[in-house]
């Protein structure tokens, strides 16, 4: 523990880097996955049971937080930790992302962004000053600037706008959070998958001065090729001695490929949400337990998980409650993918430790192309 | 553990009974409430979180599984206590109630009854020797005879021949469960709110011998007077030495009222399904979390009460929860109402074994006539 915030680098293997940060709240080990609890909850699990799987912090979601409960409300109840049972640390995204996919007749100006609630209709104004008083109302560790992501394709010019737009939210932002000790700020750059774009965004925020700095814009259907493509250049923009965290990423083989690239941190929806839709992410790749061919099959799903799922049940019985949807489907199936994610996590920490990342990067690749085990 | 089943009554108090049965599954101390585990599953729940509540014993539904996923499958797969992973008793009811109550297209013949499946419309037939045979692929430790239970109102004749039916289905039913060791046999006392039809049935079961004695056809929308007053000979019928057990009972109050009356086992799906439907049941009554005076609330469901639900959330985290129709909320609820009624349950062995059971019943109503704590 610590009274500030801090990043380590132990190590590194090439680009791949690892190493931890340190907050009151205790410290986070890099590379690191963040689950989502988008509405004050990881989807199907207890918060307990998320920290078994190995999470050191979680991502909140200031959109639907905002809208419900509020955030005065959780303020006044204590918090976000609080509130939610989770004691470690938590990030906060800004809400920028998700008032643009979620929110109902949105207006953006150069103030900020006025929309509709999704949920009940109500007329609200996200700004930078407004999303950084959200995230300190939670009492979020980790607070994002409020920022502009604009929807692939787009003119170079339309990129290149929406990123300055960003950059002086970006600058209001840190004006906004002011000094919060125990507390970080996190940059975002942007610039779509235009290199000079990118390397200006990257100018402007080391410029404003930033705890830590995020790879926005990417994941957003642009394909893993064209991603990789920029994660080959934009990591090495941002300081090095700064954690560096790529929003919203994502498959497994993204997230070894963005570790490669020297990415620090990294959050999605895909383990959860996988595993309320019958599918597991496994070392051998992505299990649909949803098909006829597990129906009989008394094995688990990854006889090496520790995990819950695969320590005490069968394939059969997962294809069961799945088919009879009961709850404990997705129970299970979240646990088992969340665990796969922080197992993978602990794996490339422990081979950039050791300087063998290439070696791991060869053994995970060629465990996946093995596929899954052969029905019986 | 022990290799017979067995039944001692340690204390009485008044008509209520307190003891426990001896199964090479482990002991289930009476009276005891059995969680519902319809579709091999306790509905939002981990078993082990369900042990922990203080369950020694779950109840499978006969009719759900032999639609799904068959009794033969589960067979294969090594039983229902490892398909589910649940070490402990399992009892099994016969498919008699639930196939009137669920299945489409029902004829009933002195054989038994022909139905189509509810899930996908396919033929079947339960009879006393195939309801015997599936809880035997499912290994069952308590086996429920095959019965039918005629929809109340009835008129008396209707009543008395749907109960000779019965008792011709339970000699069937002894017979073909044959010789288990290990393994309990009830019959079930049928005979409506007729005293003269109970008295009838329980000769009937006595004659044929089981190692326990159930209390059929009530709890089915008679109310809670008519119940109680079967209630008040009922029990009496059957003999001293065995279980007995009230079938699909009930709310706390129901529970209470049985067990002051003699009777020593119940099950019912009220706790996890109210608990799916944002309702708790607390020692001070029903408390609906969807209500609007719970959303700035920072107490616990219940002060008293050690269940993760109230040692870790507020009422107002209750209440979001529920309304952002998160996992969580079931998970939460399910996992405070069996804890609650597993309390119940320790609470009243402990006040027969003391000898003051009429001191903790008036204390039980006291408490619920006081209602849930004053809004803030
Ligand atoms: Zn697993
Ligand atoms: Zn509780």
């Amino acid at each position: 523990m610590t009274a500030r915030f801090e990043f380590k680098l132990a190590a590194t293997d090439g680009r791949a880097r690892t190493g931890a940060i340190s907050t009151p709240r205790g410290q986070i080990r890099t590379p690191a996955f963040m689950p989502v609890g988008t509405a004050a909850t990881v989807k199907a699990m207890l918060p307990e049971s998320v920290a078994a799987t190995g999470a050191d912090i979680l991502l909140g979601n200031t959109y639907h937080l905002m809208l419900r409960p509020t955030a005065e409300r959780i303020a006044a109840l204590g918090g976000l930790h609080k509130f939610m049972n989770w004691p470690g640390p938590i990030l906060t995204d800004s809400g920028g992302f998700q008032v643009m996919s979620l929110a109902d007749l949105r207006k953006l100006t150069e103030e900020g962004v006025a929309f509709r609630s999704h949920i009940d209709g109500s007329r609200h104004m996200l700004t930078p000053e407004r999303s950084i008083e959200i995230q300190a109302l939670l009492g979020s560790d980790i607070v994002m600037c409020f920022d502009e992501c604009p929807a692939l394709p787009a003119t170079d010019k339309a990129v290149a706008e929406s990123m300055e737009l960003s950059m002086r939210w970006a600058r209001r932002s840190k004006e906004a959070f002011g000094e919060r000790p125990g507390h970080a700020l996190f940059g975002i750059q942007q610039g779509g998958v235009t290199r000079e774009l990118r390397g200006a965004s990257a100018d402007k925020l080391v410029e404003i001065g930033f705890d830590g700095y995020a790879i926005g814009g990417l994941a957003v259907g642009e394909g893993q090729e064209a991603m990789f493509g920029v994660l080959d250049y934009a990591p090495d923009m941002l300081p090095e001695g700064k954690p560096r965290y790529l929003m919203g990423v994502g498959k497994p083989d993204d997230i070894v490929g963005a570790v490669a690239r020297g990415v620090d941190m990294m959050d999605c929806v895909l383990p959860s949400r996988s595993g309320r839709t019958g599918q597991a992410w496994t070392r051998r790749g992505q299990v649909n337990i949803k098909n006829a061919r597990h129906a009989d099959d008394p094995r688990p799903l990854d006889e090496d998980c520790t995990c819950p799922a695969c320590r005490s049940y069968s394939r059969a019985y997962l294809h069961h409650v799945f088919r009879a949807q009961e709850m404990i489907s997705g129970m299970l199936l979240t646990w088992h993918n969340l665990h796969y994610y922080q197992q993978l996590m602990a794996e490339m920490r422990a081979a950039i430790a050791r300087g063998d990342f290439g070696a791991w990067q060869a053994q995970f690749h060629a465990q996946r192309a093995e596929g899954d085990i052969e029905p019986l």
